[in-house]
């Protein structure tokens, strides 16, 4: 099973974070995003957005993390991390969104312009990224997990642009909440540090 | 089971239109928008994203459109909509993210701003939107639905900012397999008319 990746993407950690948690073995192929590696066939043939991550599992080929988190914790990762219920998988759908929207356009695109000199737009990134670790702070003042009341792909999809919020400009020492979810998170077995 | 909603909004369609495609029947309380009385408790308390729509039924309380059509589709919906296997839920979550992210920032926000006068970037928005819909149009040209071979709460994800799309000021004449799916997806049974 194939994870096409890139190294310091935080939406590729989200995938080998879980993996590495979970014990499922990956095979990493790293693109040459610099040459557009992702933005040309095959790539594109796989992914028609032009991103990474992409996983390939024999014939099936998944775009999107969060998608792929799904994936691979429905089929190989037991009903530990996404469970059988609707419920819990409404719960933790939740984040997935919250990841792919809120967080996606604050902390992680603060962080691409920062850190990589993406032309878009840092002031709005960085005004919407209080509210975010705002709202996630209170929800963790009473939970120690995002979801379901365990670790589950929730935690791994919102996790990584929060604990890289730093490379983009964000301060994370007002949310106290995150800090101790976050050490949490790091203490679980098998994690895989982030991205450098 | 109550669905706290906003008749203009197309987030509460997606979930009005998958109850009506799918037999579901809801409670219908629609928020005092004008007032703010969705940034303020009792309902900031059960979203505190601020935002609707909000689904409760009975102790269970779910923000997030995409999240909504999950608990429902799971719960209420039979497995055509949304099925038990992972590799289907995972086909079905690309295009979730897809509405939560890429559609939600272009379609949808153009909207936001002609139609309600919103302070966001129309031209950000405007200018994303051509790429949204070629994708959309590449994958139809080979697919009926988005995803699992079959109606799903994918389509009901994706359709509503994509059908209230010339409401933003995008033209849909160009992608022809986009027409042919939206026709599709108005012809199936049950199907709820988009807000006007």
């Amino acid at each position: 099973m194939k994870l096409y990746d890139l190294d310091g993407s935080g939406n590729c950690y989200k995938v080998r974070l879980f993996a590495a948690l979970a014990n499922i073995e990956l095979e990493i192929e790293a693109v040459d995003f610099l040459s557009g590696a992702h933005k040309k066939p095959p790539l594109a043939d796989l992914n028609p957005l032009g991103q990474v991550p992409i996983l390939q599992d024999g014939s099936r080929v998944f775009r999107d993390s969060q998608a792929i988190l799904v994936y691979l914790a429905g089929t190989y990762g037991g009903l530990a991390w996404w469970p059988a219920h609707p419920q819990g998988q409404a719960d933790i759908v939740q984040w997935l969104s919250f990841a792919a929207n809120e967080v996606q356009h604050s902390l992680c695109t603060a962080r691409l312009v920062q850190k990589f000199g993406y032309d878009l737009d840092q002031p709005a990134a960085l005004a919407k990224s209080p509210g975010v670790l705002s709202l996630l702070d209170k929800h963790l003042e009473h939970h120690d997990w995002l979801a379901i009341g365990r670790p589950s792909i929730a935690d791994c999809a919102v996790y990584p642009y929060v604990a890289l919020a730093p490379e983009g400009g964000v301060d994370l020492a007002p949310y106290r909440h995150v800090a101790r979810w976050i050490a949490r998170l790091e203490a679980l077995p098998g994690y895989l540090p982030k991205p450098r």
